[in-house]
């Protein structure tokens, strides 16, 4: 396998670092720039604690992608400069990966027909984390034989809303493969308001909030005599690097842009 | 271990059935006589489909309990027989094991005094089931160290009840061991009505109905960096079985009544 | 949606009353005859206790398809007669729902030859729970992300066979996906003999097997810093009716023989 | 509540730091010094990053104990040291909370002579994390009503030996209360070596390793119709400081040595 030349963009943040990390472990990859809105011309190295990255920091996307001859952008920012970073990538043949959940309809819509002007791919990723990706995908797939569907997400108690967006993106997706359905006996009563957890479509979303939790999720599908049950549980940040490390091996291959990591997971 | 000489009333109901077969399968036990509301003189092999049981069926109590030196008689019939059976029994030195939740506060003290006069064991349960009553017991101890609990209870999509009167049992004995405390972020929001369950005194509680589930609960306590978990599954009404012999076995050796399996279980 | 004409070969046996209620159940199915090897001319209703299914049965086979006009054929029976019935119905032109893992491989290839030349499908099942067959085939897929894989089986403590049937078929399914990979750590050591469970080319099968418990399997897939989770929970017989009824419906749009539930779910 | 006065000993470890800051966060709990064996008379603040523990240190005992009046001395150094100090403290009327596995059964039976003549208490824990020590306890308790039990614990693949010490440890409890019995099926077979996991006096032990998983522990035990499940995952360090709070609330209250959590938990 020849080396993928990779650019990240916002290399200080969280998952900016771990996505540097993460192409220092791999063979086939290597970083050759990073993209940030401070420190021209420095290394790595220099602004980051613990960090041994050589490579050079540009606060320029064009001076950058002109000088390094990179073969993917990894887009770790916020929508705005994501958007930005992602169109200028395009316009130079260099295929971005991003992960974000903030573009509009029509910037991805603009960003989609850039894509397959130039004939190179695109991933953008609103979730990188695999299993979460997975669950939904695999939820989805049950659907079709299992009609009565309860999802349960579990989280630390500082979590704000409820249900979580994972949570609500698994029963969209659900939602897609199957018919509305009430689900229960259709005389059920509630004898504590709120027993039976939030009604989507029919479907029921309970959000368990403790301590010690991190994020959790399972999708419970029944049918006569049976269960089927699949779980997701996240540790920590890293569980994301998955999916950034197959989108990068991917993205190579395509030559339209992708929405979602579902879609190029097989 | 001598004999135990057991009375069934209530043989041809759903849990008599099971109790019959129960004492057939202890040989430290043995079934001496049925009370019925029918088939006075009969064998209870001549009215029940399947069994052997060549024991003698009784329409009156006071003739049973005279006819047969029992020591102890179980009552899986209806609160207003169980309670006469439960009070003619304690009056003829027979110690009662009894399965309602049927009582009224003023029988319950009645009987309570009825069995101190007399000095011999009582025991009344509103649930047989060891699992179930070991859940709740060690759920109640944990929640002195562990201060946020959720409970999920989940069963088949026939019941008509959220949550389950286990789950609120259970969140009651949880109660009594815990001060009042309101969980989650204090800002939290449903952005769907529900989704955080149903709130007792803090506590929530979540109940799944699925066609395929059977009868199963879950017990989660948060604590800094860890959850405990405690789950009962049942699967079918030989679950009660361990219950009621739990309960002949220590009816011996008690002086009082007492309600409720928890408080036998050491 | 036209109605399917349905035989059910071996009426009277555990699976084949429960596909008999099953066809009862569905709008869009008819039962037009059953196949057994005694009772020939009488009412299925005259000799099987509590059914009310007013079909013939037949004796012999040839005479059963000509009479009847019909689409499907279920064999619930023995390989025996279930190869043979499988034969007759494919030069019949009535396409064969067969559930056996008993058929050898020189049967198979010549019933898929048949099947081909008839241009009709037929589908031979040695597993029609739908819940087992899409734990196998997601573990499957998702083995290609999720490197190290672990599989805990569950049964009864009447089971004599560990690792369970569905185990071994789910790791050879996920065998064909991933590398073979020694999972652990290089040095991790024993304490006590077989803590580590039963190795198939790397991969760990644990059986546990305990009073109370009925059928149950988790293929638990790990990864930097999340885990995914499959399970499949089974209570009763019922479960494979939904496997049934897919197939019935799916037969009708084959042309080929397919083996395997996993080949018709997508 | 008066102030309880607490003295830690290896502060600049990975418990004592987490201990450090427990004690900062409790109103009814003071730290009023430390002991190391460096740096004696700086404060803490000046040696560890990010602590703004203005307490002096000590690497003398004896000083340290005459200096400060404290209640309890925590001690989460090396069995050596920790012997040392356990033996001194209770000499100077300090109540001591010993986290280690490490004092020989000699050690142990002096140091309980030695509270016994004080008349305070002493509390010894090879196991601080309360849901840990409940887990096992439970377990035991349930375990004389349920006679079947299996025990799954599944840790990180770095992870050297299996069966985990915590599984061990809950075995052993578990036999305390049960007769040894041969579980699972007189006859049964492993078609493939150790699928059964390691046997413990009949009971058996599954030792699960994947990367992503952290420390977790389920206990499943089953008897007819009903299984009990008793389950602990630690997510990280701070699970054992809940531990080390009630340790500290509790020691005041005792006149004698106790060794084991479990012993305190009621």
């Amino acid at each position: 396998m020849e080396t993928i030349k990779v650019i990240i963009a916002g290399p200080r943040g969280r998952m900016g670092k771990e996505a540097v990390q993460l192409i220092a472990g791999q063979e086939h990859m290597e970083l050759v720039a990073v993209l940030d809105h401070r420190y021209d011309g420095k290394l790595l190295s220099e602004v980051v604690e613990f960090s041994n990255a050589e490579v050079q920091i540009y606060t320029n996307i064009e001076e950058c992608l002109q000088n390094t001859k990179a073969d993917v952008l990894v887009d770790l920012t916020t929508p705005e400069f994501g958007y930005i970073h992602t169109k200028t990538a395009l316009e130079y043949g260099v295929r971005p990966v991003v992960g974000t959940t903030g573009f509009t309809k029509e910037q991805l819509e603009e960003l989609t027909q850039l894509a397959e002007r130039k004939g190179i791919g695109c991933i953008i990723a609103p979730n990188f984390a695999i299993g979460a990706v997975l669950m939904m995908k695999f939820s989805q797939m049950a659907a079709k034989y299992f009609k009565d569907i309860e999802i349960i997400e579990m989280h630390h108690d500082q979590k704000l809303d409820a249900p979580s967006g994972t949570a609500v993106k698994t029963a969209e997706m659900i939602s897609q493969a199957r018919e509305e359905k009430i689900q229960g006996h259709p005389e059920e009563k509630e004898t504590i308001d709120g027993a039976r957890g939030a009604n989507f479509e029919g479907m029921r979303i309970h959000s368990v909030r403790l301590p010690g939790l991190i994020a959790h999720q399972e999708v419970l599908l029944g049918a006569d005599g049976q269960t089927l049950t699949i779980r997701h549980d996240s540790y920590n940040r890293a569980s994301f690097m998955s999916g950034v490390k197959v989108s990068i091996e991917t993205v190579l291959n395509l030559e339209t842009l992708v929405y979602g990591l579902e879609n190029i997971l097989d």
